[in-house]
């Protein structure tokens, strides 16, 4: 099967660019829908975040830490680089011992603009805190505190991948085919893109066990710590305040996109064949709205999927709409 | 036709994203080679600034203003706002009467990142000059002011403009189908992927007539003035610098790029079927090698068509790769 139209961006009254995707809503039985082909082998990359953490949890390191749950949902994050995600991890790693450089996510300089803006005004150099990914990281230190592992966290054969590895592949069902080296350096795992909604749906749907426990909880604190999980402006994070803390939704680069929605049940991952976040976040919306857990007439429904686009000038240039076949 | 199979990106062993698209070679007989689709109806957007700029030397009007060739490269450019295209905007604009007010492409943060650092670390807003098409409306009203016709210049039934159409539609060889208004704000008329191409093929192989001179002045000053079409670091500008002045090159929105190469006479038209800067980047990079006026072991090859891609640590993650019946 090949990948679906999926979204595409009109102007002059013409489809001028067009973005084929694949699409997967999932209970934990299996498939409930799909567009394109959801056998599709894809890396989750930061879609899979809750997944990776699920042994901090698990395994007692978040208690033995006194993690709050505004600290898990960092756990969860590709956050904006604000000042008030970079002092939370700040304080997290200090709380541990450690420093930034202790992190091995490497530095990128903040999408925060404030942030951003004080760092190039300033002549500073933005550290590892500043890294999308720092929380998944102090996350990982967290966990190798407990396990006893070496520095060098991010090693596919360190203690700490080991344990995501086998988390990831019992939440999705499948043995991984391989892994690729992350933004952050972590390794991802690659699974079908039927195995990561299905993965999703577990979290939807989590068991009475210590893993449903731990993915309940996980859950919990993306969705009352939205601003935590992105940052301000972000889709991830106005997603969420737009279905009021009912679902979880988190990206992942490369045209990924997940959702867990627990009244349902279900879980959904997206993947954008040709890796644009825009086709991606439309997506999303659309299924959101589809799947009746996100207004159609929400103001974020025009921001990230129906447009209309406008220029330098304000002037209304184009749409985005959903292509035949794919839900809007 | 379908779109085809144009460039891959890989990490982890694994094609993680893939690029569908169109690109088409001509000579001023029809085409040559071609990919996909090379009837596909595409907005050419900023890759036609040279047509566009055809009535401002044809009519005398860049003769009787006293343009130089730096000048008329930045009719054709989609720039970067450093300081050097900005005050060249400005020298030119004043040397007419007129100032950054007369323009109606709008403003935005330039991309150059000193500029932008200056304009951001000072509490400036960005003016007209600024935008990345200020050139070639500096263009569009040295052509008014020789046509006598009103202010409002990016009006379709503007002298400007319907000289404009009428350039683009003898070029390509088409009735446009319609247009779409640009970032910009000026009207943008739809043509063929292979219309493009043919126009660029003309462009690469004009006549002795006055048509044929303004081509040529054109393409001479885009290959003399190769950091006035785009700036430091830009494709535009690599490209050309690697290629000598040999070719000329230019990208537009949406995933548009186009070549002109006088010495073979041929013109080349890239569409990435998704819009992705990067897939027409790297799409155009193999066109050049495959034609043989761009070393393989030049450095531009690797950073726009190659790779290798390197995350936040500098470890590679991946590579891009041409597709499968794809030149490289």
């Amino acid at each position: 099967m090949q990948a679906a139209e999926m979204i595409e961006i009109w102007r002059g009254g013409r489809c001028e660019s067009l973005h084929f995707g694949h699409a997967v809503v999932c209970d934990t039985d299996g498939v409930v829908e799909a567009w394109g082909a959801p056998n599709e082998v894809i890396f989750p990359r930061s879609s899979c975040k809750m997944v990776q953490a699920l042994p901090l949890v698990e395994s007692g390191a978040a208690d033995a830490a006194g993690l709050s749950e505004r600290q898990l949902a960092l756990a969860c994050a590709s956050h904006s680089g604000a000042a008030m995600h970079v002092e939370a991890v700040g304080d997290w790693l200090k709380a541990l011992d450690l420093g930034e450089e202790d992190l091995r996510c490497g530095c990128h300089m903040p999408r925060d603009k404030d942030e951003n803006r004080r760092l190039t005004c300033s002549d500073t150099e933005p550290d590892q805190r500043h890294n999308n990914c720092s929380g998944k990281h102090a996350g990982f230190l967290t966990l190798n505190r407990h396990l006893g592992g070496g520095a060098e966290y991010v090693e596919v054969d360190h203690p700490v991948q080991i344990a995501a590895k086998a988390a990831f592949e019992e939440v999705t069902g499948e043995t991984s085919p391989g892994f690729g080296i992350d933004g952050c350096s972590a390794p991802n795992h690659a699974c079908s893109l039927q195995g990561l909604a299905r993965g999703m749906a577990r979290f939807a749907d989590p068991g009475g066990d210590r893993r449903g426990q731990a993915m309940r909880r996980l859950v919990e604190a993306m969705r009352k710590y939205p601003e935590m999980v992105a940052g301000e402006g972000r889709a991830c994070t106005t997603l969420m305040r737009a279905m009021r803390g009912r679902v979880a939704v988190k990206t992942g680069a490369e045209g990924v996109f997940v959702a867990i929605l627990p009244e349902q049940g279900l879980g959904v991952a997206v993947k954008a064949l040709d890796g644009a976040t825009r086709a991606s976040e439309a997506a999303i919306t659309a299924l959101l709205v589809h799947l009746g857990v996100l207004d159609a007439k929400d103001p974020v429904v025009s921001a990230l999927l129906t447009g209309p686009v406008r220029n330098w000038r304000g002037i209304v240039t184009g749409e985005m709409r959903t292509a035949k076949g794919f839900p809007d």
